[in-house]
């Protein structure tokens, strides 16, 4: 079996310690850095100007938002500090576009981003190439000292833009089923009638100690460290994610009118907002289910991994089904076993896709056919699957620090540690995630409310 | 005395009576027709896309919205009754244009006309161009009899378009306001050091019954009729518009911290929307007070009228000044012995503008000099000063039914009446009316506590 | 027929100006003072002490609060000015219990009134007592000149106990109304089967130019002045109130739910709170009707006075019906050639009753039968029915000052001025008003929303 | 050393196996189910009628609420199920008494229970008299096959109650300090000067693997099952809590305008509810603080440990002081060691007091000095001081199933488990809490934000 130590985490380009090798880091680096920066404007190739100024909510940002405010990363923490002579860009921009770093400055609040008609879009594209100009040069000319020292925020910077391409595709997906007219961001999917992915099987794991968060030398978030020991029980995990139709069983049992399914705010919470089924499920006419997807909205496939659930719906569904969610611990123990593979964002299919079964395993399935689907799922059967890409799979962790952390001084340090509070662990990555971006002790976070991003669920249960 | 007949209210197009004059007609129609939808898009003509996108308050509308509903008027109401074979727009307009129609259907909920990026600004356009080109046939070809019937609808339409040129202006000067890059519409006025206007002076009107509302057959809102008759006791009105030089004099006596002079509803508001001047006045560091306008943010011009003030602001300030504002059967009977001549639109100020006293009346001002200032003030000094454009004249009359009045049945009927209740006149037009929309008996109406429209105070005073 | 100077107006003790009158005087005084504030207690001897503590929305306050407030009325008014050597109550009092005159000082915040259970019922009642004490000293002992200055205060403050014993009672009611256990402030009424009061009756009123307003020297508030002269067109008045019955035709012909019938802020209104009938109505099991009163829960009586409706439903209602309602000044005009008798507080009724009919005005009706009903019904049939007590008739009139108003000076001049904005004008008085307390000219006046009074519907036509 | 076997966990009554002990058994429980409900009643003493109807804040319930609901918890889950020809209580009482238990049935809306002045307190203490009879009529009659059913619920029950006694007390001080009367509770505290605790001393923890949770056959909540093993690293914990005189230093050195020191939530609740300090601090003329406790509004005692502060400010304080919160686990560690003694409610001092040093341990206080001191200190020193009582201690630990947890099947079943959401655990007890109620793995949760328990801090350490 491979390890994980063959199949490295997250791409991460780790300081090479060798002289002589810095002049192809440097290359490797821009070229890096455009691949990143070109992925962020190629999402945006579907986009009308229109599409860019809408914030559909509190909780998402207008496409041109992200494209300004990733630029406002490398000018704040690289370009400012790191670049004698560097002349900024509208001074308003350092205000409009920061999004939560108190250490940097007063920031224009979040729930006033859509109200911003300038800069415009092109402006915005301006404000990108300057700033990628001057990264590239910054790139090629810093000194030794000079590049050690930024190095790493750049790095971050990069995965920072990432982050910012899943909201920018589930922020877009909010705003146009906002629309009456429900547009599509990308041309119809190929309709797969899959066979289904046949019962749920569940691994077991035995109790044991284990070592938890990132190891060694490459990138990874703070929050993934300090990497620690901790005791597991033993449990078992399914060894798939749960479909639609398992879900439309518990909607149609009357999952989301029995109060016993749920937690207190869950209750609360269906009650408050109406709830009857997973964010973007439609019943336009009282029978059959459709949903809105990133490429139009289409019937409901019923073997597809069930998405755009809360935490607190994930907590129902699991009790529901007599098992539960599983530990962020657990999933990690179980995730360093398996083969680092997936449907991430690089195989544009915007949409967690139907797990063929054990005898369709290649079946190949494209977006849009014009690339090669580098990331998508290879032939060979694993034990677990879906188990990266597809849907992040909520946890029954909250998020809190590792054992002997601490957020880092300055502004960095607001990266993550500060919301370590009401919200839930999600592992995984999903479909929107992208591949180069992920790593197996990658944690995300939302509040257990949130259903707008890509979030699916796999079961767990006690071994008793 | 030049009587109202010389000067006939609102150019209102009578219904020919006599045969033969039929075409001519239709060709005058064809002509208000292009003026008044080619002066939509000429205001549109500053806009970028990203601005014609955003709805910043639930009161406003997106620049978008605005040319989109206007063309579903003329839609609805004319053409779909009124063209045989008309094949109609994409039938989601229906609902996402229709403003507040009950009787047509249901509507797209107001507060969400900003989250809706398609149909595109350059759809939107197209859509007026297809009504345009319906509705320019149906001017030529109807028949006399089918003529007889649309008419009256096609005027109401064309002053509901000038109605939304107002708001449009008004929209875009609220949505640029909320930007901190404080960008203008237009550019920068021309900056006039008026003298002053000189002191207020009082006109003196006896005790007397009149006639009051519309009379005659040129176009009116049903809001003006019944003509009637109503006593006023003897009255004095100002002969000008309040100053900002005069506004802040009484923000200086502490004006909105002092409970004496406000309205109950007027002090609660001070109070929870923390009001300490006029909407769109800043004080960025403690001292002179500037002035956010469609030219740009400026330095408070003195002389100019206070605008954008609400009814509890106009109330509070005349209570302060030891006078009252007027009724709107005053104000009638003072404007119906005036000369109805003003700053409207037309003459693309954007701004109420400082009256240059008696002794300037010659001084030709323009807001940028481009085309004839064919609505203009004229040399001829009037008793009655800024009795038209300029701001909406607030009175102290709740805005309700003149006695007899019923409103239209159908959907038209849901134009004024249903408006009824919590709202106060406005009276004499402003600098973003159109002249040929207005006339001496127009009732406008606002809440009493919003501000974002050209609003200002004339003062009355009674006789004791 | 009796003019209404037989029959003087709420029954004001005019400031009598012979001399050796003045002892006399002095004792009806006392006596007035006495009943009116003997009054507001004898309103409480139902309630248990948790009854007085509850404030169960913003607009209502706890009884406590009503009985601690008139007092606090008389100390500040009268006794802090007025009686040397005063040493007033606890100190906290003036905050506590100032209701909205700014005038006086700051003040405890309306809406947490039900927050304090301290000072405690007992407290309150001391307060009164020392209140009365003391206001009895003074009016027994000042000197004419003394008593000069405040006899008019001492007459506001009884009507405005007056004023509170109304509030006291909607109040209560609405408070109860919350509670599943529906408690009863009174016994059950005697139930009366009427007959009906038959159809509906149009009287005609010329068009005339009519004085309105108070007239003469007896007590009245500042709103109902100056006296001026007013033009009416000829209108229609109906003869008596609407009763439950028709207004039940009305929500079973889809009132509640068909837009054509509503003002824009009527339907927003009807749609946000759900409104689906008058306020206290209650169909528990979707059938029958039940409505709670002051005497519990009951069956609705469809001949009896339909209450408790807002001014938007009074509205709605009459366009239904092809009527309006009328103006004030329409009511005015009919009611001073009317005999001013109705069911008012003394008659213990606590609701409006059904009108027998012309063959049936002898029965005579008592809520419990143990008090004289000097202030219910005589036998002999007037032309215009239920014109005085039973339910307050909404006018369409906007509350607004009449021509030549001008507010007193200082905090007394809080009384009513303030209030003239976004209310609307309802006359007539109800079964909650003391007989002692109306006059013809009395103007009171709620918010177009507000149900919790003892609101009813007078309906007016146009004579075309 | 003595071991927690050795001092049994919460005084609970275990099931006696032998026979022969059943009778004493029962008198037992007798005796106790009348002390924990005369407890509950003592506490009420100081109270007058109207103290008992008020909720001053969703979050809080009526005193009467609580009498109420604690009788409605035996009728429903005892006396219902397990009384044959139990005659219940009014039918109402199941609707208004029912706090969450949706498996019950339907609730009153928690929010408006401070709508109901009906029933009475007398008729609520009259209802807690019927449901008294009844019980201890259960207690001594039921078969001992029943009494083998029922006896959980009923020590439930009892636990229930006892959680209630310190809501009651926390909803009481709540009230009395949004009345600016500043009622007190209890009379003034004896003023202790107390020469201040020292400085912190630091215990060291070494890593180890831990039986975590409740242990052995005593009454526990579900929530601390299953017993189960936890890894912990070394840590360091404060040997007290921290005082004001320190928190005071915080607010000092800006600590609530100083983003870095908190959670992206704190940070935000910070400028939403304008926090400044702890609750039930003032500073009323900007100088010397002032603290409102149930003794009413007296001088902030700076030795004295801060309460009622949220974990959001707990959090931030910790960061501020260069440590953090302590996790659940390792505060349950150290209990585990300590001598379970400490100021709970029985100490009747309603408020933590200070720690007089180690020099002075034997300096007993009592609130009011009525009653024997039993749950006081003892004057042996321990390491860790004021870790039982006082204020509960907020750990980092968000509330969440231990592994292996199951909620029970029913109503019961909604006790905790469904509040695992949103939630850290708090433990320790307080200065409100029954000793007899209480046990070192006793996990107690609350929402971030909330305040309005005795709430403290404690300090830990990592070790590097």
């Amino acid at each position: 079996m491979k390890t994980h130590l063959d199949d490295p985490e997250g791409g991460g380009i780790a300081a090479p310690a060798e002289p002589g090798r810095e002049e192809s880091s440097r290359a490797t680096w821009r070229e890096r850095y455009r691949e990143v920066r070109g992925l962020t404007e190629a999402l945006c190739t579907p986009l009308h100007t229109e599409d860019y100024v809408i914030q559909s909510m509190p909780d998402a940002s207008p496409a041109k938002w992200h494209l300004a405010h990733t630029s406002w990363f490398f000018e704040t923490f690289v370009l400012k500090p790191g670049l004698a002579g560097y002349r900024g860009s509208d001074p308003h921009y350092a205000y409009l576009f920061n999004s939560y770093y108190n250490a940097v400055g007063p920031m224009h609040c979040r729930a006033q981003r859509g109200m911003i008609s300038r800069p415009t879009v092109q402006e915005v594209h301006e404000y990108r190439r300057q700033t990628d100009e001057a990264m590239e040069g910054l790139i090629a000319r810093a000194s030794a000292e000079e590049w050690r020292q930024v190095e790493p925020i750049v790095e971050l910077g990069l995965h920072h833009e990432q982050q910012h391409q899943e909201l920018l595709l589930t922020d877009l997906k909010h705003m146009f089923a906002q629309n009456p007219l429900r547009p599509a961001y990308a041309g119809p999917r190929r309709t797969v009638h899959a066979a289904g992915p046949g019962p749920v099987r569940w691994r077991h794991y035995e109790e044991g100690v284990h070592w938890i968060g990132h190891e060694g030398g490459g990138f990874h978030f703070d929050n993934e460290s300090p990497r620690h020991r901790a005791l597991a029980p033993a449990f078992q995990l399914a060894d798939r994610l749960v479909t639609n139709r398992e879900y439309l069983a518990f909607i149609n049992d009357e999952g989301y009118r029995r109060p016993e399914f749920w937690l207190s705010l869950g209750w609360m919470t269906v009650r408050d907002q109406k709830w009857t089924a997973p964010l973007y499920w439609e019943q336009p006419d009282g029978d059959g289910w459709r949903e809105f997807t990133l490429r139009g909205l289409g019937e409901l496939e019923p073997e597809a991994p069930v998405t755009h659930v809360s935490y607190l719906e994930a907590e129902a569904y699991a009790r529901w089904a007599g098992a539960r969610l599983p530990t962020e611990v657990e999933w990690e123990i179980a995730a360093m076993a398996e083969p680092l593979r997936g449907s991430f964002v690089e195989a544009r299919r915007f949409h967690p896709s139907p797990d063929a079964g054990d005898g369709d395993r290649t079946a190949a399935e494209a977006g849009n056919g014009s690339e090669p689907d580098e990331a998508g799922r290879d032939a060979e059967a694993a034990e677990l699957r879906q188990m990266f890409g597809e849907a992040w799979q909520w946890t029954r962790s909250a998020y809190s620090p590792y054992p002997g952390y601490a957020a880092p001084a300055g502004a960095i340090g607001e990266y993550n540690g500060k919301f370590m509070c009401n919200q839930y662990v999600l592992r995984g990555g999903s479909c929107a995630t992208a591949r180069s971006h992920f790593r197996r002790t990658y944690r995300n976070f939302f509040p257990p409310e949130k259903r707008w991003q890509f979030t699916g669920i796999r079961l767990a249960r006690d071994v008793r």
